[in-house]
């Protein structure tokens, strides 16, 4: 448990995939007066953790209805995770992607100087901003890695990323920033890769679906169990050091057709591949690891191996399917 | 002479100080069909030197304007220069430099891509993108150095160069991209260290000011003759790997301190130097050097000596407070 879990906690994007476990985690680690925005109504799961009160239903990209919340909240710390993520679809959203993104970003960081300058911010960014790797040097991929985003959703997480370390340079903000590889739990969409897989085999389970349609599977990525992710993040707030930025990830890189294998085996029935062209993307980045040397000296380790996940998001897409179909 | 001087050239940004620069040396190389975008109405001397049909006066931040010039012009070759600058202000103007920078970014490189995707596209990203240095293992600075921009123009121009990169990548368009240092020249306006400085010593010549009012001196820049800097911009145009970036800069630094002396001594009188904390900005970068070893590979090298680009600059400012005052 942490020194400080009597402070105000503010966590932005609070009721979306991260921010959901990480409302869970800190309540858990004994932190008693954590809020949340969030763009539409919290989910039921987490109105029974938290009185109502502590949900901010409100528009970041508004800076008004921003700077009003910051002023009358006063959060001694601020976990900054909104963000609209359409990866797949950001060539086509590229100027929404960049306006909601950049403004919010703005927003968030303007309130801060002006209401809560002493306040530490945490600055979720991610590994897509690292993008291609020219040769096996560069992998695995450390904070010092060339930036080389190949989608403008990455690119907006440069520019948010950025911007947060050149505002916390210009002003002595208490800035510290994260950049998390693929994480996966109960909650994410089916837009993301494992619970796309998933989702899908639970409806061949149910006999709504004949095969398992699957993109490109020579990618490799570092799988981290969401719960592990938002632990590394409360581990950045409270020990990171001000204007760095960490990388989050298992440090282990899985093959997506490896992936598939492990997938189809918590499967109860057999399960057909099908590989489609329209799901893949533009330009995919083909191996993307983690060094997780630096938050490693934080103390964070992963600890939940990734069968134990699989295991949980497939529990869990068989309850919500249960519940819809 | 390159062989492609047959080519149809569209400069955005074409009637600004280095698009002014390159239309000339474009001109001088033999290009005869030479086109120029902008905002406002060209300068004389450049009218002089161009028909009036190949002036476009457009606002590129409106993708209709913008797609109908391309598709009409069809160019060969484009060389994107047109940005909004503003470094000392971009605090405060952060949501106008990154709606304005990423607005017509978009618009351009959307353009290219329905209209002319076989044109080879010179973007122009900044040294300012590279911003803080950790160690002097970073200095001089090389293309892999990373970005760690200290304002919001520098976020934008990080922005503007990556995203041009993830569409050349994702849409297989033939761009590359530059970064230049600090240049000089003719032209520039006075929100630059030096033609500020020349200013005011012209003013002090002829009796308008008593002293040099200066900011932080201890900053080292890297600069170039802004005619160097085009005749890189053509280099790269022609010779340039595709998705590829290219520092241009001098290679030599030169402290702020030092320049003052430089400029004192092209003056026809004694001038008495006043430092200004008004004229600092919220963080400096200390010292920006480039590592122009990936430039000279393709055959580049600046020619013209700094005290020489002074001289001009102190004539052209002399001109100039001849006609004005």
């Amino acid at each position: 448990m942490f020194s400080s879990v009597d402070k105000r906690i503010l966590i932005t994007g609070g009721t979306g995939f991260a921010g959901s476990h990480l409302i869970e985690a800190l309540l858990q680690e004994g932190y008693q007066d954590v809020h949340a925005t969030s763009y539409s109504e919290p989910p039921e799961h987490l109105r029974e953790l938290l009185p109502p009160e502590n949900f901010h239903k409100i528009d970041l990209t508004d800076s008004e209805v921003t700077n009003e919340l910051f002023s009358r909240l006063k959060p001694d710390q601020v976990y900054h995770l909104a963000s609209f993520a359409f990866v797949g679809e950001s060539f086509a959203k590229a100027p929404q992607v960049f306006q909601n993104n950049l403004t919010l970003q703005i927003n968030v960081l303007e309130a801060v100087k002006t209401h809560v300058p002493q306040a530490r911010v945490m600055i979720t960014g991610s590994a897509e901003e690292y993008g291609v790797s020219i040769d096996e040097s560069e992998i695995p991929i450390d904070e010092d890695h060339p930036l080389r985003p190949v989608n403008p959703y990455a690119v907006s997480k440069v520019a948010q990323d950025l911007l947060a370390y050149s505002y916390g340079l210009s002003f002595d903000l208490d800035i510290v920033r994260v950049r998390p590889f693929n994480h996966i739990g109960e909650g994410q969409t089916t837009d993301f890769v494992v619970p796309a897989f998933v989702s899908q085999i639970v409806e061949i389970e149910r006999g709504y679906r004949k095969e398992l349609k699957v993109g490109n599977l020579d990618s490799v990525r570092d799988f981290t169990d969401v719960k592990d992710m938002v632990r590394a993040y409360i581990v950045v707030m409270e020990k990171g050091q001000i204007n760095e930025v960490y990388n989050i990830g298992s440090g282990q890189g899985t093959k997506l057709e490896d992936l598939v294998e492990l997938i189809k085996k918590l499967a109860t029935v057999k399960v057909a591949v099908i590989s489609e062209a329209s799901r893949r993307r533009p330009h995919d980045v083909p191996v993307m690891i983690a060094d997780n040397t630096k938050i490693s000296q934080l103390g964070w380790k992963p600890e939940i191996p990734l069968e134990q996940t699989l295991e949980r998001i497939f529990h869990w897409h068989r309850q919500q399917k249960k519940a819809t179909l």
